[in-house]
């Protein structure tokens, strides 16, 4: 078989027939592997014995996903577009920092590029191109965006009031160092993880840190709420679409898809 | 331009024009750079390096929210009713404590005071104006406030009987000072922030501890029970929409689709 | 005004005129006195200064809320449904550990009835009798109890086998002592309280550890679900009443009030 | 009365008359009892007291699950299926471990198998049988399965590039000593159990950490939200109710209450 431009773009990019789809599986059997190792590569023990086995296997992954960069660059129509695309920036940031890490002879700077070296864990993002079904959940929450925001804005209003009374009430000498510090108690406690590295120590203290726990858990059905009844909503495919207006009866609940009026049988203009 | 008093109270009440929006922004700077400059002047180090510049900032801070207070008490046709008014009590509390800190020579209150002053945070109250967006939340929050407070009760309640019997339990000797600091913790394991500065040694206290963790796992369902399903029912129009009145009896619960009056049989018009 | 039994029964029973409702604020407050009482004898320092005093006014409210069990008892024709009523046996359990304490002279057996006499903070269930608002909150619980028993026993089994398989990985070296002890920390963590007084030490333990705060995670959504929903249904009373159908045209989606079929605009019989 | 092979079968494996009923709740409390001997031999102290006692009693338990297995596999017509079916395999592993320790010397193994035998516990299962009431909670989380299935993979995501991230700022020193250790802290983070065994020291880290609890924050609404509303979508008797099938066109889509069919204009007859 010889390979066109044209059938090697239709593979890259389509997922409908077996040359494409075994394209995909290979593609998410590398990132997956990728990862692997460089989660494996972190942990002290394996470092010290496999750390070359791992250095090589990640320069072979690099090589690979560049040839994938590559490949999508010059297939793409849309350069430029594709480029700019949140996956196109994924896919460079993906290989960029091994390569950045070749030019840098500098070994304070090379500290830094290998510890960046570990966020090439973000090619798992690589893999939300194949996750088309995730759209019903991306719709909730993006139509519960504004919400949610004016939400997260009223809960940073009481985390920065609570962290300063708290700052004031029990000092440094708790573990409240700063106003940030009380923030980062503030939101630790109100979101009810509540680690217990910094606990309130006098009555005051205490008292605030109750209230704020008891606001905390009438807060937390606020997100849940709206999330809740947008799906809810989603749902419910009635309360979108009764917009429809029969043009003879003038019954105004038809549903888009109707193309009769359910009331007097007449035949609906769009 | 000539600024009239008519023209100068439109730009700082309203914000449906080029200049009230500048002075709406304006104040919007304003305030987030007061409270940057509060929470930063709080860190330790940064007091030590930079405390006399964040001085003289909340001075001139402090200055120009005092303008901005006697603009509107002069501009308001109603000024008890806006020195009365939540927002105007909170534009008086953003720049009292600092003139306070001027009049009192008592040293030891001054220092009350100098912590005072950390609480012009609460300066980002002053934001609330530019909040309209945040009615559907209020909303449904205030349609649910008496069920929430009568869930608070019953959590109360609890709080109060589990905080006892923890401290007949445990006893001093396991951290549970008091009721109250076994109230505390029954609030803090309640709501699930477990910070675990005080735990249960105990077998029984152990026992306990698990009921109210599981108790709190079903109790907090309710406030996201009664928030959701307040929330769901402002979403579904057809709760609102009937709305037809029939023009025979006056019964005016008829659903749009009705073609006669459900209670007097008479055909509705539309 | 001359007390008869009748009018004194009315004024203890109803709350519908100025004595009955006195009587009613006069109960509450002494309730809540009491309660306060018992909270801040237990707080060491205060019990020191003030002990003698708290003691007289704890007998104080013992002997009025004798004289109104007392007069329950006199005034009510069921004397045994309601002493053996929920609020009966609270009224009983509030003032009977004070009793106790005077008839027995064995020191030992007393710090134990000392201790008991705590719990007179049970008085706060004396409350529950002027909630009547918490009708709908109770209802949907009520309707949801069965499929929360399910959730709890479901719960129940995943902690077991949790606690089990903790025990059996981490072992009394990391501090889970026994399986109780794994069962306790497994309720602690799927109820995402999280003291971290015990903690997975084992990288396999760690990864079970995971594994239950994931779980946790989608089954909080159980009880917010179920009680939810039974709130949602209950808000909306076209889905219980449904039910009559007219006898002339057949229709069935009339609700209980419709008097006249929707529909035809027939007469409906009940 | 003499014991047919069928009476038998129908006693083990109906539930609907005395006979059948009698053997279910022995049954019941033979389970129940087993798993008590074997929680409490966890125990220290009782183990050294009742060990021998503990040990006689499970082998009694095991010998009764023994003969009811062999029962069952007895007398149901489809052996095979039994066999390897969710129960079949409970019920074996229920009593396999006990047998293993008896067959194996090797002193060490002995020991592992010791360990196993705990897991007896899973004979909780074995109730699962008669939970048939619990079909609702199962299909609504069945019917949410592969949204929830979507929603961990986020999730997991979200844990993986938080974990590292941590891991490259806080680094060994603070606790995160591996990417596997910065991804259990942030699922612990993330589902707000929040043990506090490891906490972020440095402010950037501390940032990142507010960060993830926020996001845990409105991100437990998720699950919540998908629960939520396919059970109140089950609640909905309309949602149903769509079932009325146009006998002209085949459009399986109407509303009870629809006259027309609303694809194809023709009277629908009910």
């Amino acid at each position: 078989m010889i390979l066109t431009k044209r059938k090697l773009a239709h593979i890259v990019f389509e997922s409908n027939d077996k040359a494409s789809k075994t394209f995909d599986v290979i593609l998410l059997v590398l990132i997956f592997s990728s990862i692997i190792i460089a989660v494996l590569d972190s942990v002290g023990e394996l470092h010290l014995k496999y750390g070359k086995i791992f250095y090589a296997l990640e320069l072979g992954f690099t090589f690979l996903f560049t040839l994938e960069y590559i490949l999508r660059i010059w297939l793409t129509s849309k350069t430029l577009k594709y480029v700019t695309s949140f996956y196109g920036i994924v896919d460079l940031m993906a290989i960029l920092p091994v390569y950045l890490s070749f030019f840098i002879l500098n070994t304070q700077l090379l500290s830094v590029i290998r510890a960046l070296r570990l966020l090439r864990v973000i090619r798992i993002l690589k893999l939300g191109r194949y996750l088309s079904e995730a759209d019903f959940l991306r719709e909730s929450l993006k139509a519960s965006a504004a919400k949610i925001q004016i939400f997260l804005f009223s809960v940073l209003t009481i985390v920065l009031i609570m962290g300063t009374l708290m700052f004031v009430v029990e000092g440094p000498v708790n573990g409240f160092t700063s106003i940030p510090a009380g923030m980062y108690w503030a939101i630790v406690t109100l979101t009810t993880v509540g680690f217990g590295d910094i606990t309130p120590q006098t009555p005051v203290g205490q008292l605030l840190a109750s209230l704020i726990m008891l606001m905390g858990y009438a807060i937390i059905a606020v997100p849940t709420g709206i999330v809740s009844s947008e799906m809810a909503k989603r749902r419910m495919p009635q309360n979108y679409e009764k917009e429809k207006t029969c043009t003879f009866c003038g019954f105004d609940h038809l549903e888009r898809g109707d193309n009769f009026c359910k009331k007097c049988g007449e035949k609906v203009r769009d």
